[in-house]
């Protein structure tokens, strides 16, 4: 157990990924209420929009006017999503008060490229090295990389890690050449394919090839094993973990409409803090957030602690 | 991961945890339902009912209606659980259809057993021997120790393994005093408490004892860990786990009414599978028994998977 992390970085991403998929209409001052609760929670970045069509996702079509009406509290990231230039340029109006980056993405299935954005391999490398320059000619540093489908993928099946591995190096070539700094590659498991062992073996792959990447973990806990997966990452000394509080969310692009959302950020927090792993999060006030989405959405949330609490509650009873 | 078992036996309690938290009623003829779809699955042992007050566990009032029904298939074994010798008798009738075994039983924490049960140390060796005489004069061979509150305690707090070691060690001694053979040293999280970390000291302290015993997990997911904690388990070569199909139950004497169950029996088997260890169990045809479960009981139960559906089917399609 000696490759624990002693703190881990938690980003919620809970309004971004829960907002883009809930039926709605969701009135923007409740989506900024959820994030004003999540950002008084000690947790130091949270994912506030996407900007993306909202005819595509119109979940979304109020990102602007989100943005608007939020300030990030001392301490605390705002950040947003966005596919494209057109998506950059809408998060550009906000640089005042969102923490903007650029990420350069690939699939580690070429057929979910394909299926979500008719690109093959070498199509992806052309519009990521397009859409990298416009970042860094934007003045916005692209500093992650970002792999979908990484350990498996509802299209084409299991995914090898050398599938990572080539995604991966695609990314770092376009880095290279662009004059890109990465501070960080993002491994999603986009569709609950992975197991503690998926895991571990893409991520020795990735650090057999970069001995030096910081890794992290985007998890859906689609089947059921996504806390699971993220004690395997934990036990790699992997320390930054994206997630969404009350397990928000849900892939709208991987065919399984009502398939649940990522792991549950409150979750996440409790495995940490109960094995002495520092988060920085207030759990009470998470969970108090996680019973606001719950009242915006309308529904209960998959997470188990939303129904039991964390376990202070009991030792404080008992003492 | 070298030590991963080949194989897992994983005990369903589904129908018997389930059926007795479920407000009910429900008829006995779905109950028989549920235990026959069960028995179709591959599973080779399925706890089927309790014998026990139906005052106090008014769901299980026709306990022997249920087992009056059902006759086990070839290869299955169907079990019951009591707590008393007025239990004892009632299982006794059905011995041509049960597979009876008797259990030496005590919480880690003396706070659960003097609130469920009314006794202090001293009260449950006295009670635990005199049921165990009580068995082996029955002819019922006494062949389990089982530990409840093994991680931690709603009333009490946290639990060390050394008091895991002290009650294993009293079951142990009352075994040898009456000449019961232990085959197996059940370790139970119920109350939600664990985290792999727990699992691991615990199971190392009770390995450190005694080399030989043979470890089986009684998991709850009350705070979304059980997974987790079950591939601790794993990864340490445990290789018996009682789950419940969908995550049926709840801990009725735990003080959290509404609190999720079990850990769910799918989610186990899709984890062991897709990591190469054999279960013996058709996923498909469980998953059409946890979709039966929540026929019967009238809502959605906690589990993911149940949600989602396992992979090969995605596997198929892409191939």
């Amino acid at each position: 157990m000696s490759d624990l992390p002693r703190s881990v970085e938690i980003r919620e991403e809970g309004p971004r990924e829960g907002f883009q998929i809930e039926p709605g209409p969701i009135p923007t001052d409740r989506k900024v209420a959820l994030i004003e609760a999540l950002a008084a929670t000690g947790l130091r970045q949270i994912q506030v929009c996407s900007f993306v069509s909202p005819k595509l996702v119109p979940g979304w079509a109020d990102a602007e006017q989100v943005v608007a009406k939020i300030a990030p509290p001392a301490g605390v990231a705002f950040t947003a999503l966005w596919f494209n230039a057109a998506g950059m340029n809408r998060a550009l109006a906000f640089r005042d008060r969102l923490k903007l980056y650029g990420s350069i993405a690939f699939a580690a299935s070429e057929a979910f490229q394909k299926k979500n954005l008719n690109r093959d391999r070498a199509g992806q490398i052309e519009a990521q090295r397009a859409l990298t320059r416009t970042h860094l000619e934007a003045g916005i540093p692209v500093t992650r990389i970002g792999i979908q489908a990484a350990f498996g993928c509802n299209y084409s099946g299991d995914v090898a890690p050398a599938q990572i591995v080539q995604a991966v190096g695609d990314a770092m070539a376009i880095a290279e050449e662009c004059g890109a700094t990465i501070t960080e590659v993002t491994l999603a498991d986009t569709m609950g394919w992975a197991t503690p062992i998926r895991i571990e073996r893409g991520i020795a792959a990735v650090r057999e090839r970069w001995p030096d990447a910081t890794l992290a973990l985007h998890l859906h806990d689609t089947r059921g094993l996504g806390i699971a997966n993220a004690m395997a990452g934990l036990r790699l000394g992997v320390a930054r973990f994206d997630t969404t509080v009350g397990g928000l969310g849900g892939c709208p692009f991987a065919g399984q409409p009502g398939a649940p959302g990522n792991i549950c950020t409150e979750e996440l927090v409790l495995l940490c803090e109960e094995m002495g792993i520092a988060t920085g999060v207030d759990l009470d006030a998470l969970m108090e957030a996680g019973h606001l989405a719950e009242e915006i959405i309308g529904r209960r949330l998959p997470s188990e602690l939303l129904r039991s609490g964390p376990l202070d509650a009991f030792r404080r009873r008992a003492a």
